[in-house]
Formats: C-alpha cells, structure tokens, sequence
C-alpha cells in the first residue's frame, strides 16, 4: 500500500469547486487514478468551500460554548473549558468539531453538514474524471475516551466499504470470527494523516493497494447507535 | 508512506525468538530497513512466543468472565455477554484482550504483560541487525467508545515517539495550534492494519516514509490518566 500527500497551494474559499480543485492538485502530481484508489480530503478543505465557517475568538470561552450548542445536539461531558459533544451527526468529539486551526484568525470551521453527500461529490467527479472506481474519505482528527492524543478518522466516505466484515468467516484453525468488523474508513484516514501532517498544506492524500472493497456504504454507519452505546 | 504486509509461514509457539523470526521474515521478502522504518507486528504473534495464552472454552462465558477478571483492574462496563474491562496496563477494551481469534482451538491469547518491553526487544535485534534506527509498534484491534467496528492501536512502542505533538507550532495563518496532539503510533498501527488483514497470515508490516520521530516513547504514554479521564 502506498500513501502519497498531495498538496493544494491555493487558498479555499466558500463556493470554490472542490472536486475539480481536487482533481487538478492529484493531476498536477502526475497521479492517474485507478480502481480501488482511494482520495482522502481533510474536513477543512470541505468546511471552507461549503461555507461552514463561522467568526469565533476561540479564547472567547462564552461565545465558543454557545457556538458548541448550536452545532450539537447534546454535551455529552464537560470539564472546564473542556466541551465533548454529540453533533447532530452522532459524532461524539471536542467542541462538536469547531476548530481554529489552519483557518484565517477570528475564524472557525464547523463540520460539514452531511460529509457523506461531500464525499459522494468528490468520488463521482473523480470517477468520471479518471473513468475508474474511486474511493473517498472526508477526515477529521478526533479524540478517544481513553487515550491520549487524537486520530484521524473518516466523517464522510462514498465508493468503499468502510467496514470490513469478518465476522462468520474461519480463520486457519476453523474458528469462526465472531466479533471482528474492521472500521476500514477510519484505518485509511489515520493512514492518510501520516503523510498530510497539521501544518503542512497537505489536505489531500491518495492511497493505492489498500484492499478496500468498493461499495456503497456511508461514514454515517460507522456511528455507534445509541442503543448499542455503554458510554454515551 | 509504503506500508509492506509480510507474511510468516510458520507456526509461533511459547519460547519462539520473536525478534529474529521477525527480521528473517523481512529479509526473506529482500527488504533492507534503513533509518526511520517501523515494523508492526501483531499482539498476537508477540503472545504466543511469550507464552501469553490460556485454555478456554470461548462460548462458555462463565469460564470467559473469570478469565477476564484475571486479567484486568477493573470492570468498566458490562452488557449481557459484552465485557469492556480495564487491563493492569490501563488500556480499556473488550473482554480484556482475550482474543480467540488465529489461535487453536480451545485457547486464547492473553495481551503481553509488558508490550513496550515487548517491543524494545524486538526493536533493538532489528535495529543492530540493520545497523539503523528502527520503530517498533505492536498493535491490537480495539473498539471504540461511540463508533462501530475496531481499528488497529498501538499497544506497545519503541525507538519512536509515540505522539506528534504540534501544540505551540504555529499555523500558516498565525494561529497557535494549541489542541493538536497526534497519537501517531496509533495511525501507524491502523496503517498497517490494512496490510494485515485479519485471517490472512500476515501479522508483520514494515512502514516506509511515515516520518514518525524517532525517540524513546512508550504506548504506555498513550493511555489516559484516570485523573484526566470522562469515561471510564
């Protein structure tokens, strides 16, 4: 498998063509797409071209919690300035996904609405464009309950399975694998972050020979349900 | 960044020399390391040579609960036969470790007592015997707290630094990145989670160009502090 950062030296704005804007910076690199290709693009990069910006001082700690609550749908936890959310996506993470970096100063990107419909913009323009079954995933550096630091993982996805599924299949003993259902998506945007670093303009990666198998699935399954949930 | 499965054709039993099965195995596949690589291996591969199994029936839950008591502090959460425990390293995870998967019948793997020790042993073979400075990740699937499906983690570390700590760093528009800390042993694991697969027999990965530093880091240091933990 090989991970390759491509990245994109002009400035994002609302109403730019990410797609194209995409296309152009793989094509610049003289990468040619092709079948099982998967194209990983940072959330910031979608969030300033859909317009999900906000005008935040983030040191404004009042104004900042009041944002949280407009772009979430219940704080799961609190600790001082310490806000973890639920989005009205169901992702569970720091500030309900408001971040201040690698934005002009005094301005805060939000989530992308629906990064899975983001997704699917990008993989059928690239599809079209290279004639060949892309796959895409929409990053996000989140946070664990019980670890330190953060990882990338996918908050939108089109053209791939995100999960691979284990479970049923034996492995060289004859065990049956009953609890093993992989979050491929997730293991790809981590893979992707190794190469696009935080501050690096490197907000798109491409990666061959992941094995990932083409689908139809959606990074909003990758949810945990709430009834399934020990810990929200 | 080229993640390389490679696979081992014989059987692991207890008292297997880990760190030299691991690098005749790389150098049967004609691959040099050189400074910066990270080879990950699977918690599996390090548990059977280190004796770290145990007899049991895995459909007799009984058995399995005393089991997994044995091999943790703590019971974080219970649900019907779902278990999340925490283990004496303070990782939080199901049933403790105990894995039945690519394993005999009738036996499971338990985690290695001390996996960054684990992993400075094999760290120190590869990196005499390459004459370089070599990473070493030995990775586990865990779930996640609100997300479905398990992604590959980093449970034990050496010669790397298991964080990439870009708090301070200054972004190009000015803004300090005050919240960033990328768990990327972590990401390294999940890299090469995709090469690995699950029933395939390949619980060796060597990482190319991921620009991990290089360092004296634990996973240890990935684990949360109960003082600084919301969830467990």
């Amino acid at each position: 498998m090989t991970v390759l950062g491509v990245a994109l030296d002009t400035e994002v704005v609302q109403g730019d063509d990410i797609p194209s804007l995409i296309d152009k910076a793989i094509r610049e690199k003289n990468l040619g797409l092709s079948d099982g290709d998967v194209v990983a693009v940072t959330q910031k990069l979608v969030s300033k071209a859909e317009g999900r910006t906000a005008e935040l001082d983030q040191h404004d700690f009042k104004a900042k919690l009041e944002l949280i609550k407009e772009e979430s749908t219940r704080i799961v936890r609190r600790k001082g300035e310490l806000v973890i959310a639920e989005t009205p996506h169901g992702f569970v993470c720091a500030n309900a996904g408001i971040d201040a970096s690698n934005v002009e100063r005094g301005v805060v990107t939000l989530l992308p609405k629906d990064p899975d419909r983001s997704a699917r913009r990008i993989q059928r323009y690239l599809s079209r464009s290279h004639d060949a079954d892309i796959g895409v995933v929409i990053t996000d550096t989140f946070g664990r309950a019980w670890r330190v630091g953060q990882v990338n993982i996918a908050i939108g996805c089109a053209g791939i399975e995100p999960m691979t599924d284990h479970r049923g299949t034996v492995d060289r003993y004859g065990n049956e694998l009953v609890a093993t259902l992989i979050a491929t998506a997730d293991e790809l945007a981590s893979a992707a972050e190794l190469v696009m670093g935080k501050t690096k303009m490197t907000p798109i990666a491409v990666i061959r020979g992941s094995g990932v198998k083409t689908g139809r699935g959606k990074a909003q399954d990758l949810v945990r349900h709430h009834r399934d949930d020990l810990f929200r």
